[in-house]
């Protein structure tokens, strides 16, 4: 196998691109929540400005690339490849947002695990040597999701008690070459996993065995275990998903109960905030990534984090067809400055 | 700037990844135009044997994967990363071929630039070192692209002389460090390039620009010229969109008729086939590339060739809110084996 690639799935990047800049921005439900304060812009109305939902998560996107740019301190142009996506039919999210910018555009589509796909590819393109900047960025609109995958708002639909809340929110981050942010030392990516659940009331159920599958992966190429990792957070399984991905590794043995949460259950008040199995969308775990959990990094909360966004690759003609729901998870190995000793045993 | 960057927006890859198997699969009206011999396979009635057309898209993406893994003489499994991407919602095509295979699986978005994206980021994966082998693929079918974006089929609906005529198929390639096929030399992927077009029954005026805005910087940074190659292969410009391309090159004084044509040009007979403006989708560079290309580089007809799919970045939806229709071209040099001497000179 190639130098750089560690077991059957892992990729180690020897160079450890840096987070040299992230920003995020989200909705109102969103800055009613826990994490109100990790957030860099709260649009009271959800609108962004804008005169359709569609064109609000655009711009939202928008401004969490350029505030993430802003932090790096470079200009779009200087970026090597801009990775994005977002739930939206043909990701006109991301499409529109990169049409601002002017950077070379790889358009993505991993359903609620694109920040993980895209930090993983971002990170590959600056640790291969094919550019000093990348970026990647997703985002989610609970108004474009509820009228593209359910029925219109106005409608206001009973929900059953598995589903998620589609958060209102983008997440964006610039990696680098060189600097003094967390460093991005192995990736995961993951493959297709179905057991066959076809309730699209219930993507944690449906996402939980991909996480399962990829981060065994994980632990078996790089030889840590759960225990190495100061944070293990997956994409947006929710309630009922994380309890199924702790069963899952029970089975084996394991248990990533002691520091393993999910984004989803991170964001609202779920006692407070009405959203049963708790948050989802791209943007989730995008939103959660580049505010708590890197503000966390750099307040020393946390060391070594383990990113895990999850993804239902599903499509609302694929559940009327009777298809069952196929899930993904691509996995993300940070670690924040002080701690080169250890890593160079692993990588 | 790194050492795998050549100039602004052009990687080099000094590795040189390797095409070491190819495949596609095509529907009845493909396999009854100038290509026909050209395809691995062809479905008489569209459905690859399965109940809906969009299950039927995925079947026929899957058979271009498993012929491209079956010449290139590994199993799934081995691949590093499986890039992959359709233009249906959500990307089931994809998604779902993706799940029967079982190999690390990064979803894309690209319109009908994607076998442009999916080579470039095959190309970087192998090239980079994370990886032995990696695959490219893209789809498309008539009557999923149809009912999804246009009108149900049964309507009959006439179409302006504008218009092309989706694809009906698929091509897959594997990328490897080590063999003796056409090697990837350069990638230069492209920019989000929008100049108004709001009419979505002219997508070849709507690309046009961004091809025109990639050739140009892939030419700049290279140092080469269009005669440095004996085929620049658009992906389907169609013929109106490849008019408007020679026009804006003309513009600059450059000259790019003499070899330069489009995939939407070569798998259809426009006299014959009642296609307007000629192919278009996904699956018509996939399918022309991995056939009609392939085969004629590996007969010695073309040596060296700049193959550069375009897509069209918008949605039913922006195109209802008056959007205009942004374009994107991911530009991927290959060269048959051969010329090493000059290829050296170059990157």
């Amino acid at each position: 196998m190639a130098e750089r690639s560690v077991g059957a799935r892992t990729w180690a990047l020897p160079s450890r691109p840096v987070i040299a800049g992230a920003a995020n921005a989200a909705g109102r439900k969103e800055g009613e929540g826990p994490l109100k304060d990790t957030f860099d812009a709260v649009c009271p109305d959800d609108t962004f400005g804008q005169s359709s939902w569609e064109k609000s998560e655009s711009e939202m996107q928008r401004l969490a690339l350029t505030g993430a740019l802003a932090r790096a301190g470079i200009s779009p142009e200087r970026l090597s490849a801009l990775f994005a996506g977002d739930l939206l039919n043909q990701c006109i999210g991301s499409s529109f947002a990169a049409r601002t910018l002017g950077a070379p555009y790889l358009g993505l589509y991993g359903a609620c695990s694109t920040m993980g796909e895209a930090l993983t590819l971002a990170a590959l393109t600056v640790d291969g040597g094919y550019g000093d900047w990348a970026a990647a960025a997703a985002s989610s609109h609970f108004c474009t999701a509820e009228r593209q995958y359910r029925t219109p708002l106005e409608y206001g639909c009973q929900r059953p008690p598995t589903t998620q809340w589609t958060v209102t929110g983008a997440g964006a981050v610039v990696l680098a070459r060189e600097g003094k942010g967390p460093r991005v030392t192995h990736v995961t990516p993951g493959r297709v996993v179905d057991l066959g659940i076809t309730d699209t009331n219930n993507m944690g159920a449906a996402m939980a065995p991909a996480a399962h599958d990829t981060l065994s992966a994980h632990f078996q190429d790089t030889g840590r275990s759960p225990a190495d990792y100061d944070l293990i957070l997956t994409g947006d399984l929710g309630d009922l998903g994380r309890q199924l991905l702790l069963e899952l590794f029970a089975r084996d043995g394991v248990d990533l109960s002691p520091n393993c949460t999910d984004c989803g259950l991170l964001i609202y008040d779920r006692e407070r905030q009405d959203v049963h199995c708790g948050g989802s969308g791209c943007g989730c775990s995008a939103a959660v990534f580049t505010g708590h959990i890197l503000r966390g990094m750099a307040a020393g909360r946390w060391r070594r984090v383990l990113f895990c966004p999850t993804g239902a690759l599903h499509s609302p003609t694929s559940a009327l067809q009777g298809e069952s729901i196929p899930g993904i998870c691509h996995a993300v190995a940070l670690e924040a400055p002080g701690r080169e000793e250890e890593d160079h045993g692993v990588s």
